[in-house]
């Protein structure tokens, strides 16, 4: 299991051992995969799903049966939501006891399913490595999210038959494609006709790692932009086309949206009035086709891999007769910078206003000093 | 509701009326959708789901709570298998009398919940159409499937607010995307060394309707096809590339297989040897990101929608220098056309034997040929 | 296997044979169990459900894989709404090929799961009679209900290990308790100040076969009394204390009502006004502790086995100074008697009415004649 | 909701607020519920099911949707497990957003159904105190357990219309039933006939207060006993006819066991050689009629309330001619005692062993002394 873990690719794993998997956690560390104990199997997860989005490729949770899966569905469902790739190994009863009500002996394959894009007993020691594989596959696979594999205990010490071990072919990373050129085209006219074009930066762009393609696109157009919670960081705060500090306004007044990675879901008002314009147009990247009409009709759904379609749809823009760069001397970026010089004013006075009770800003421009301060080289 | 129906183009019903659901089978009358009324819902949930194959939008299954749901469960899971558009509306109890054990009360959008793309209860009347748009265009979006509506009875008989009542814009049909022309690369470069290639064409292709696209590559290629058992149709049968007859043989001599919309699953052996070469090289094409690699590693994974994608690799692959389309003098094409002589024999030998016991050629053959006089039209 | 289901009482079975369990079938008819052939799963499940509640024992439904157990859902549904005992064995994909899309893979248990007390995967051939036994006891047991084997088809033709495989001894029939004394003493008391006192006869008295405590309950008493639809029978509907024709009176009036192996459901109005006084008393016997108390709250509730309770009442009532049995020249009686004579009168009218559109009570009397005459001995 | 949950007999609330349930939370410290804010949902819901089992009343869980209620999933399961009595209540996102993706939307009902006995959803604020009602009573019959409620959030801050508003009467407490008669006997004929008769004292003696009537039962059998882990305490360890120092010898002579509340699971190493003997005779008395006959065949099942059942038992077998109580002269006792002394001696040799690397005995006697004089009342 350990050798099949770290062939098709992971390096982190995260955990409470016990009985079953006490083994399996120690041929990790011996196999090379960064084993990290922990104290409890919901923070492991969590671990988990947060080393598959930052490194694109899923972490690991070991835990043991019962309690401890239980516990891991906070990990599992939170990476569902956010599309982050793991995995959770759950140990399990030995199978030959099988409805004698052996040590927390429960369905675990069920208490999984919610929460996961696949979920499978491993049936046989000899096909551990065809069920990693798999479900690491379909981990990192369209939008990534989590998988769970059952292992029941009687395999953990049992020795594989040679003569049967598989071990799959490691498959090349996920493909992704592009998008429709139809509906490129759709977005292209859309924006050329924008007065009041706004980019939110979604988290589907940090999961595709398209940070190139985002910031060669809003430099080239001059379009401003927003970053959704999960999308800060993909470009600097302090770029200069950054609005955040006039959200508020550039939602109201957007004639057309270019959503990347990011959906009209609650944190974004879900594209209705009295928060969007009622006649706003959208034109959504995303990796899910069934995403594509949420809450509000599109004007262009660009279905695909996130750096393929942005640059897909920077190609397109940039060579239509008519495009031009947005210079900050529109009307929409008078409007746009105005907010915002004013609301940063009003911050920083906040900022600096130590009086009791203390305000958000206050403390957490201390912060951001010291932080600025001992990790110059984080870009915030 | 019926109204709803309509608007977002369902043009079929099929289902059982009664309690709760009467009511809306008379308006679905009325709006001009095709009621059909069946004996079981069992076989009605099966027609909604064969004439969202044959139309390309959902059929709609109507049924009563409780047996009606659970009768209706047989369809839904078809249809997920399939990738089949299809809309199951059940009716429930009334939500006032929620734990009373009122008429059949069961928590029917759980028992739907294993075998749909997406459950959901209907909240107020005043958002029927809300959940009826949702709930179409996540059946047709990516890889079709079952959706399923849960409708409270006590909804039925009120009366809607219209001051409340929301109609959400039509959505345009769902958006496809192509693959990333990288992978489009490693198809053609498979190709150009291929010896002895050979397509399967699947029931993907049939549900993103590639007749054209398919039947031109085939044409333009020259390379033998094999229709899966859901793909047969999509191109005639009598078509001269058609080397069915000679399945065993194209299979375990291939150097390339196309799957177009077909997967490596028990109908095609796993891709794995006796009945496929260990070199084999897949060229994948396929709507599902997560289907990519499954049993074998792919030479080319070409992720998006079929028309688009076999247009792409066509395009890509008839603008290389070196590609030739084959002729039928091939030593490929030699080998498989004996066999299909060979075999072609056989079964018209067996197909005229009327001997007792029954072989199974003969009785089939004598309804085509009843088929063929009474249908001229038809295409097998 | 099919020793084991002979050896744990099966008599009957139902089903659809097919990959993976025609084996199975041939060794039920071989080993002397009843094996009945239907076209559909659906109509097999149900008979399977009727007939362990016929029988008291689970009948069996026999079922392939995929489509096969999505039919057979139907009759678990049924069963575990009507507390019948069942079971259903479906056929499995082959467990070493999971994950590789085999034929018909799908996760059957959790299919199973809310239809089920008990739902198990089959581990090994060897511990096919363990997983039986258990699963027909739960099966049986309290409530009567249905259950689930999973039967992987790599195990139907293996050979079991005679030195591993175990038959567990066959356990006695399941036993069932008596009411705690303090809650008959509450239902004594109600019953000794009662003046229009009533029994609703149900379903759980057929389930638990107390025919005779019952009818000797009512004759001891005197009191009238209402079969609900699944209770008719029990008592004849002849017996002259049957005020089934004057059912909305007794419901309405009565100022007792003791259920014996019914609740108040739709079926009963919930015991709620208007249908209901809304002072009336509830004595409640069954067999489930979570029932007691739904709805309205009970004067005495009397959990256990349906013959021992009855009895049990029976003879403390019977013992206490202050009992007298009812003649029939009660105020009670005589509201009772008119209402059943007038509505009798005008049933035999309609009876008697051939005129067209015809009414409901013309055809049934028509059909029930020819019942009486084929059919002598049947009690109705 | 905060008077329905008072007026239904729930005093301890346990719980993280946030939106939707900070009123709720509020409202019940209003009402005179015990409110403890915790850290985390998994701690909190532990927390519940704890004081469930203490008080035999439901703990209360409330916490927010999403992860909140997936957090709380631990305190259900285990409470499941063990059979505690626990109520969690789970805000829910906006009923009138469903389908939106609204803040935290999530099917919770789904996600609770494995580890409850009940979960429902409220429909309307006027139903509150009914669907309370009938949650805190089904948590508490039979076996107790958890119930899950999901509670839309637009219901939090509705003002419920007066006129409807239903508080339900407050049920009395869950009724018991007791063992047939017939069992009982069989039960009294093999313990006349027993030479090395055993009692395990379980769980489900200190689920249903059983204290008195099993001291009783013990003191006039002078049988020896085994607490289970989870019955320590219900009698004080150091009573004379506790023989745990003695456990494997216990059960591997025992001829006849009564395992009063207490399951042949895997902590009773399933009642099976070699460590019970293969021909010993057990006496199961339990709540759970599908618990009887697990793993070994009864000799006798006593089904019924813990008090009841034991003083029943009691008060047959004490009325039999033949019946003696133990002396401690009888062979049987005789071999446990000398196991016992050997077995004390060795430990308490172990417990004044301080010697490093440390074994188990010390520590926790050093810990239990600072207990006996800090809680000199506690029985341990």
């Amino acid at each position: 299991m350990a050798e099949a873990v770290k062939k098709y690719g992971i390096k982190y794993a995260f955990g409470v051992v016990g009985v079953p998997v006490i083994e399996v956690g120690m041929a990790l560390q011996s196999a090379g995969v960064m084993y990290i104990g922990m104290r409890n199997e919901q923070a492991a997860s969590y671990a988990a799903g947060a080393v598959g989005y930052l490194t694109g490729v899923p972490g690991l949770c070991l835990c043991v049966s019962g309690p401890g899966v239980v516990h891991s569905l906070a990990g599992l469902a939170n990476a569902k939501e956010n599309g982050w790739p793991m995995v959770l190994i759950g140990g399990a009863s030995d199978s030959y006891l099988d409805g004698m009500m052996s040590f927390q002996e429960s369905p675990q394959v069920e208490f999984a399913r919610p929460y996961v894009k696949y979920a499978m007993r491993i049936d046989s020691l000899e096909r551990v490595p065809f069920h990693l594989e798999r479900a690491i596959r379909i981990s990192m696979s369209g939008r990534p999210g989590p998988v769970y594999l059952d292992l029941p205990g009687d395999l953990v010490n049992k020795v594989p038959d040679q003569a049967k071990l598989q071990f799959p072919v490691p498959r090349p990373p996920p493909v992704a494609g592009m998008a429709d050129p139809a509906e490129i085209e759709k977005a292209c006219a859309a924006l050329l006709s924008a007065k009041n074009p706004l980019v939110i930066v979604g988290k589907g762009m940090q999961i595709s790692r398209a940070e190139k393609e985002v910031r060669d696109f809003l430099e080239a157009t001059g379009y401003p932009f927003l970053p959704s919670p999960m999308g800060k960081g993909l470009v600097p705060d302090s770029h200069s086309q950054n609005v955040i500090a006039a959200r508020s306004t550039a939602l109201e007044k957007a004639d057309v949206v270019i959503l990347l990675g990011s959906r009209l879901n609650w944190i974004n008002h879900f594209g209705l009035p009295p928060r969007f314009q009622a006649s706003v147009k959208i034109i959504q990247v995303d990796v899910l086709p069934e995403s594509f009409g949420d809450n509000v009709v599109n004007a262009a759904s660009l279905l695909g891999h996130g750096p393929l379609v942005v640059k897909q749809l920077h190609q397109a823009l940039a060579s239509k007769k008519g495009f031009a760069s947005m210079t900050g001397e529109e009307e929409w970026w008078k409007v746009l910078a105005a907010k915002v010089e004013k609301n940063t004013d009003t911050a920083q006075k906040l900022a600096q206003d130590a009086s009791v009770p203390m305000n958000y800003y206050h403390p957490i421009t201390l912060i951001q000093q010291v932080l600025e301060k001992e990790f110059p080289d984080s870009v915030m």
